[in-house]
Order: C-alpha cells, then sequence, then structure tokens
C-alpha cells in the first residue's frame, strides 16, 4: 500500500490567464500564497477546473513547473494527469513525475466506450508503469462514468490507488467508501470534491476536501477543517453555512453553462478581489462580463471578501 | 464556403497493432490498399473506431505519416484531430496540415461542460486557425453534447464547415440537416456514420458514408453506393441487408463492453481473414479470445468471407 | 401467433378539448371523419400525443367510446393502455376490450425500476389475460427503457407481440427489428412512430406509420404510402420533402418544453384549421398564444394548408 | 403556509402481498405496529417502495383504508398520490382525502415531456384543490425530472407545499433548500429519502428521514433521530454506520435489477424475520428464491437481527 497520505483542505487551483491566454504567474503565485498563508494542506494542480483539458502539453509542463516552483515544498503537489486513455495519461504521469509532484490524480478512461474492466485496468497500468502515488478522481459528469466503491476499495486494498478525490455527487457511494475503507486498514486517502456539503463528508469520514470555492475563501474551509478536527459539529456547520452563501456566486449569473458560470464565477470574483488582473478564460470560453460581474461583486460584497 | 467536396464511401480505418502495440504497418498498408482497390472514395484515418484517443502524439503522427504515404493521393485523406478542447485540437490540426493531410474531422468540446456558445466559437476558431478544411464530427456518444442541425447549418452558410460526419444515431435531426443543406445551395458535404442504416441516409439526401464495417467489407458498401448512383433502391436495401447479416459480428460476443467488442470484432475479423497479423487492442482493452474468436468467425463464414 | 395484422398509415388521434377541458366531441369526429376520408389504414387513439397519460379513467372510457363509435368499423381502432405496471395496464385493457378496441398498445413498465425479465414478463402477463391483439409500445423518452429487437422479435414469435409501434429514435434497432422479423415469417406488425423519416423506416422494412403530424396533413402521408407501395421512392422522397417542411411548426415556436410544444403545434394547427374550436391543452399545459399561434400559423400558410 | 409539521423518523411502508397478490392484512398490521412501537414520527404509505404504481385503484383503496384503521391517529399518515399528470394525481389525492389522510405526497408530473412551468403548476393546482397538506416527492431516478431548490422554496413560501420529500440523491439541491428554507421561516418540513447518508442530511438541516430500510430496523433510526436531537453526532454516526452494516441486504443478492433487488430484499428480510408470511412481489417482479435469501439471512444475522 502507498505510504502517501493526505488530509485537511486541498484546493483545486484556479489557473489565471493573462489577455493573450498564457499563463499569469504573478497571479497564480498570490493565489497559491494566499492559500498557503491560509493553512490548506496540499494543492491540486490542473484539476477539472485548472484549466487541464484546455491546455496543451506545453501549458501544462509551464503550470506544473511554476506551481513546484512557487509552493516549493511548503504543501503537498497533486497533479491532474486528465486525458483520454492510459497511454496519453501516462504521458502526463511521467511530465508530472519529471517535474516534482508529489501525485498525480487520474480519471477513468473517457470518450470511448468501456466498462469496469478496462476502468480497472487502466488505473492498474498507471499505477504499475508510474512511481508516484496515484488518486483516482471520480468525476461521472465529466467522464461519463462512476468508480464504484467496490472497485475502488479492491485497487485500494492491492495498493493500485493512493486515493481518491471523489465528485461523483453520489454521497452514497462515498459513504460506503469511507466505511469500507476504514474497516480495511485505511488504506486510501479519501477527499471529497464537494464545496457545498463538505460537512457532510467530513461527517461521512472523509480524511479532506477539494474545494473549488477555496480559491476565493480559503480561510473559511481551514476554519471548518479545523472546527471538524476539535470535534465541534456546530461550528463545521455554521462555517458550511456560511460559505454557501459565498457559493450563490454560481448561480446569481445568467446566459451562462458549465465551465464559463463555474470557473468563470471563481476567476471573477479573484479579479475583483484583486488576485487576480483578469478574469480572462481559455478558449473556446468567454470571459464574464457586464450585468453577471455586478452580480458576483455584490455576492462578494454581501460575504465580507470585498 | 469550402472548395472541398467528398461523397461516397469513406471508411474510418481501423488500426492494425502489433502483440507490443505499436503500429502493424504491412496489415495496415495491407487493409488501405484492400479498400481502395475496392473502390472507396476516400478514407478516414484517426476517427472513434481509429484509435486516436488512444494514442500518444507520437502514435498519431506515425498513424498520419503512413496513411499519407500509402494512400499516396488515390483517394482523400481525412484526419480526425480529437481532443477535448480547442487549443489541444489545434495542435493535433497543425500536425495533420503538416503531414499532407486533405481534410480534418473534429468534433465538439468534451469533458468540460459548456454549451451552443463554446460549441459554435470552437469551429469558428479551428476553421479560422487551419487552413484545411474542417468536417464536424456528430458523435454524443463519446462527447455527450450533440451538434443539432441548426447550428451545423449556420456554421456551413458561414464557411466553417466543410461538411458534417454524423453519428448521432438521430436520423430525424439528419434529415432536417440534409434537407436544409439543399436548400442553402448544398454548402457542406454530409457523410452518416451509419453502418447498418446506410440506405436510409442515402435516401434522408447523405453524401456519403463513414462505416466502419467497411473495413471488413468495403465491396458491400461501394455496391450499395453504386446501386444509390443509379436509383436502383432494391438493389440498394439488398446490400444493406446482407452487410446487416455481416454486422452481427458486433453482437454475438459476449462480456465485452464498447470498444472491446466494437472495434475488436473488427479487429477480430480483420485477423481471422489474414488481414491484420493479430486482432491486439490498445490499452487498458483487452483483445477478444476464445469463444467470441469462435463466434466471429462463425458470422464471416456465413456470409463468404471467410 | 396473432391473425391480427395492419399496415399503412395508422394516426396517433390527437384529443380536442374545450375550455373546461371536457372532450370536444364535435371537433373529434370532424378530425376523425377528416382522416378516414383521407385514406388512412388505423387510428390509434391514447397514445402519447392523444392525451392518455392527462386523462383520468373516466375520460379514457369516453374518449374509446367515441372513437369506436364515430369509426364504426371503417378502420381498425388502436388504444393504448399506458399506465405504469401490470395490474394497471391490465384494468385499461379490459376498458378497452369491453369498449369495443380492435387491439391494444402498451409500454414497458415505468416509474418502478426494473429490466428486461420484467419488461418480459409484463408483455407475457398482458398477452395471456387480454383477449386483444397486444402491441408494444418503444418509447424510451417517455419510459427511459429501451425495447431491445431481440426481445421483441423473442415474443413476436411465442405470440406474444402482435406488433411494435416503435418511437425509439433508434433506427438501428428498428431496422434490426424488421428485418429479422422478415426472416422470422413476419411475425409481427412493425409501425414507426417516425414522421420526419417515415420514408427512411419503409425503407427499412416497416408494414406501416403512426405519424402524429398526420392529424395535420393526412393526405400526405396517405400520398407517401401509395407511393411506396407503387415502388416510386422519388415520389416517396418528396411527399416526406415537403411534410417536413410543414413539421417546422414543432421549432418555429418559443419558450414552450415538451408536450406543450409538441402536441401544442398539433392542436393550434388544428385550431387555425377550422377542425379544432380551441387549441385547449390538458392540466398543467397551458395553451399556446401570442407570437406562437402566428408562427404556426405562418407555416401552415407556407404549406398551403390554410 | 402550511400548519403541518412533522420531524423525525417517517418510513415509507412496505406493503406485503399474499401468494395470490392480495393484500396481506395481518402482515401489514405487525410491520406497522412494530415501526410504532418502535417509536417513529409518522408513517408514509403508498410511496415508490409501497408498492404504489403497481396497485390499482381499488388496491390503493385498500391499502389507505387499513392503514388509517391500524395506525389509529397514533402517528400521521401520509399518503403517496402518484400518478402521471394533474388530473389522475388529483383523483387518488381525493381518495387519500376521503379515507382519512393526514397529507399527501405527490411527484412531478411524468411520462409526458416538459418543463419547470408545467411542474409549478401542477403543484398549484395539487394545493388549490385538495384540502390536505401536500409534499412535493422529489425523485428524479423514477420520474426523470428533478425539482430544483428554487423552485420548492418559492413554492414553499406561497403556501403551496408544506414539506418535501427528497430522495433526489443530490445532497447540494438538499442543503441549498434545507438552508433556504430556514432563511425563509422554515415553511416547509424537509425529510429526506436517504436511509445510508441520513446523518449528513440531518447536519444539513433535514427536518427528518423517510428510510425504507427502517421497516427492517426502525429502532436503529429512530435511536439515530434521538442522538442527533441530544447533539451527540458521534452516537449519530455510529449509528449510521451500525444501519450501513445492514443495508448491505441491497448488494450481495445477484441477477436482479431495481425493484426486484432494492424492495425485493426488504420484504425478504421481514419474511425472514417473521413479520411477513411471504416475500412475494406484485407483477411482473419475481419474488427472490435461493441464493439470494441465503444472503440476505446472513446479513440479518451478522446485524443480529435474526
Amino acid at each position: 500500500m502507498s505510504d502517501f497520505k493526505i488530509s485537511g483542505v486541498v484546493p483545486p487551483v484556479v489557473v489565471p490567464e493573462l489577455e493573450d491566454h498564457s499563463l499569469d504567474v504573478a497571479s497564480f503565485e498570490k493565489l497559491i500564497n494566499k492559500m498557503i498563508t491560509a493553512g490548506v494542506d496540499g494543492l491540486f494542480f490542473l484539476g477539472s477546473s485548472g484549466e487541464v483539458v484546455f491546455s496543451t502539453d506545453a501549458v501544462r509542463e509551464q503550470v506544473i513547473r511554476e506551481a513546484v516552483r512557487i509552493v516549493d515544498h511548503r504543501v503537498p503537489v497533486l497533479v491532474g494527469i486528465i486525458d483520454t486513455e492510459t497511454e496519453r495519461v501516462l504521458e502526463h504521469g511521467r511530465q508530472a513525475e519529471r517535474l516534482g509532484a508529489d501525485a498525480v490524480v487520474a480519471t477513468a478512461p473517457f470518450y470511448a466506450l468501456g466498462g469496469l474492466t478496462e476502468m480497472a485496468e487502466h488505473f492498474r497500468i498507471l499505477a504499475r508503469e508510474l512511481s508516484l502515488p496515484v488518486f483516482a478522481y471520480n468525476i461521472p459528469v465529466c467522464v461519463h462514468s462512476k468508480i464504484p466503491w467496490k472497485l475502488a476499495l479492491e485497487l485500494g486494498k492491492e495498493g493500485v490507488l493512493a486515493g481518491v478525490k471523489d465528485s461523483s455527487g453520489d454521497d452514497v457511494n462515498f459513504r460506503y467508501l469511507c466505511q469500507e475503507n476504514e474497516k480495511a486498514g485505511h488504506p486510501m486517502s479519501l477527499l471529497t470534491g464537494h464545496e457545498i456539503v463538505v460537512d457532510g463528508a467530513y461527517l461521512s469520514g472523509a480524511d479532506g476536501s477539494v474545494p473549488g470555492l477555496a480559491n476565493v475563501d480559503p480561510d473559511g474551509y481551514v476554519r471548518m477543517w479545523k472546527a471538524f478536527q476539535a470535534g465541534d459539529w456546530t461550528a463545521v456547520k455554521a462555517e458550511q453555512d456560511k460559505l454557501n452563501e459565498l457559493s450563490h456566486i454560481f448561480d446569481v449569473t445568467s446566459g451562462l453553462q458549465g465551465y464559463a458560470g463555474g470557473v468563470g464565477s471563481f476567476k471573477t470574483a479573484l479579479w475583483l478581489m484583486g488576485i487576480f488582473s483578469t478574469n480572462q478564460m481559455p478558449r473556446p470560453v468567454k470571459a464574464m462580463t457586464g450585468e453577471n460581474v455586478e452580480k458576483i461583486r455584490a455576492v462578494l460584497t454581501a460575504s465580507g471578501l470585498l
């Protein structure tokens, strides 16, 4: 089994772009430092909200290189090696190894249709041919298949998976995974991808969380984690409630779908807060403008972040 | 509008692998030559059944290079430039240009969630920044969004799309597209990805077909096309019926899902027919064995191909 | 096997309502007589577009009673006995028997989750306990499961199913069903629920069609059927093309979803054409008003129906 | 706003059948009394797992009549009035009123396609025309549309909905609903349909739970509720963990899908425990036999219930 263990708050880092879509290194540094200062326990780069599928291999290289340089071993660096099928994912894995990542995060195969046989074989090959610990990224909304807890558990016991980052939105599957992982001696670190019901995931037995909204308010998620560590559930829920008010940056905008509205709201918030120099989005997605920006400003103001 | 027009039978070429998963160039050459000899009107490389999402950039390069060399201008070469989002697709497009493709085929963006705004912008960027004609590959089963005929038509009229390769399985959407494309002066070449109801697609107004099963029996699809050109619908249907008997290579096997069963049956048939040296599949998919191979052999025998 | 055979054009009859939502018997009579005069080969009452799931048992009784009275044996009367599970469907079947229907049409079970085992048992019970011929209504968009051709074929050979009304939108499944039904001695009458690609379904081997749009233009569908019987595919396609222009009554409206736009456009067209006294819809659906009505009027005018 | 408030454990009652599929009144009485004795706070009859869509109107009448008689005002009786569209649901609502139910539970419309407009109008009509408090049953897995929290909240504030029974499996939607309901003065009673993550739902702010598994172990769910009332989260989680071990009756069987496996496991457990006289299922579902029964026996034994 893997020796790599991680717990606590591990935000998936949003990637700032300049107007010409190139990496905005200065803003990236500000964001990373802000989150480390707030007390996060790790950082996850090139996740779904970290521009990964929009980035060429060269841009992925730059993002990892800068991330590793800026983080400078203050917290563990997890890197998403997301691509369609095994050989392509392996290439990203070797890139992450070469550049100094601490662990890699891979989804189930996507685009080509398959079943659990291919899913299991995929993770086994990754674990065998990469030297870094491998986390499974359970994200059916993007890859259109779900990793069942029974398979994840089997792969954890085998030593194939060091952990799971669960963005399945299936709290039953996650609960069983936590409970059975515990019974099996806790071979895996289990992180919830939730941001709105992180408190419930902690109650379910999660080792930590990967909340996108922590880009905007890392302090809130760190306070919630500390309250959880202290067993103070009233405070845990109160922090979650407060973060949920902030989370309305997701639903106050109109006319936007998917990434444009989700990651778009993070980038717009970070821009309004002075951390990003612009709210530029990767092509073909357009940056938010006009009324949508004003509505996000209003939520930030109400949440005391402006 | 694009000057590139294509019609007739344009098979998506299945890619042979050696036991070590490297490209089996000799078998590739045999298959390509067999189909050109049969009279196909074009070849589509690196489609969904052409190993595209399983292939690293280096392997894609090799496939295109060998394809262009072997085809040697006897028929047009279409190349799939399939990847998640715009910048990555553009890189594949430039690779295809550099290596001598005649046209490129791109899907809607996938993995990240979006809507029609992003879909339209994606194809507009591809058309603007690539010099080759761009075909839209409508394949919701893989990318989980469908290109509506109204958007495809708009992009065709704008000169963004040279055509559509329709694997949507939505014959209503395709029928409207054909009918409206005709009314607009036929700006696009419209190819059906069907193999089982190609006759119906021809009746709907398709300019041609991209049938995977033509790897196994190109002559049948060429005869069907010629019968259609001659207006002999009885013969068209009779050829389709016969090909459909052969198509049971898809459903006689058991225990296989998706690519393993679909492309696996093509590879196994081509191997049994002596065109491929093995039925090896790309990782993490396993090659068919045992009973499944025997069942495919029986279908081939019944169809007179063995 | 069933002795009941049907072929040709069998429209699913749209049901007119008065302002108070009660059955508008006079309009119903006008519509039915218009279609029989046009030469349709049967009529299907209480289908998905025939208000079936909106109607209480008492209203279903009235609809069947009036339908049987008005049709008066001029053409066969098929009746939808659509409900969630077996016992409830049986009750509707006995009602249809009692009131003089010629055949009944049942979907797969819905609401409760199940599999092919339950689907097969359901149809077997219906066939065993009802005296009328049973048609399977394949409509996954409403019941969220699809009847695979292999199961339909098995049930046809057993004598359980007299036929299939296919609204699956899956032309591959339908094509296999037609081809295998023929090879098995044609035990079932196979009707396509398409209205836009009926020509393709005829080419695939359909015995007939159940086009909702035939409520608005029965003559067009009858002409297409006669052209098909005469083997004149050019005329078949030309009729379909013309009907497809009329079918834009489905997509010229805005702000409406599902039944409100689909059946709503039929009712609005029939109202504008003077066949219905109003375009009233069943609760909770609202009748079309304003701009949407004008847009449908424009399509009808362009199609020469006003 | 509705004066009807409910909180605590409100099991959806599983309905026993005799071999001939008629209601097993004696077993029904045993089960109801066992749950009331255990301390449940209400009972929900004719829910998804209460045979509702399998039952004819006459059987529904019998179930409600016996339920009201047996419960005899010891706890509130909620009755599912589940059917496809408004007029049919209203009929069930009037039946429930006539027979003495305390509240009714209705899903969004299903089978016919629609949108939020129809969903809202549906619930408004139900509330206006029925005298009993109306709960919305959010169960997309059965009706294929989800009630968004914003709409539920709006209907709660209007006094249309007395509450929501949430079986959406979407803990984010439920969390927002709880939080916003609280901010709005708590107009609705919010019940989770979960059985595996009830603890998380309580932490999210649920007023109570409707756990199917409480048919098998009502004491466990009552203890969890009392621990929650006492603010003892360690005990809450411990009870949930224990119940989750019992819940493996869902996944130890094989070859069963949906209702056959889910409600089938409840009926088989209750039969093995001597509460039901058989594990008979409603047609077309088959009762569990052989190995599957033994596997459920083993789980019950391990959980100390045998």
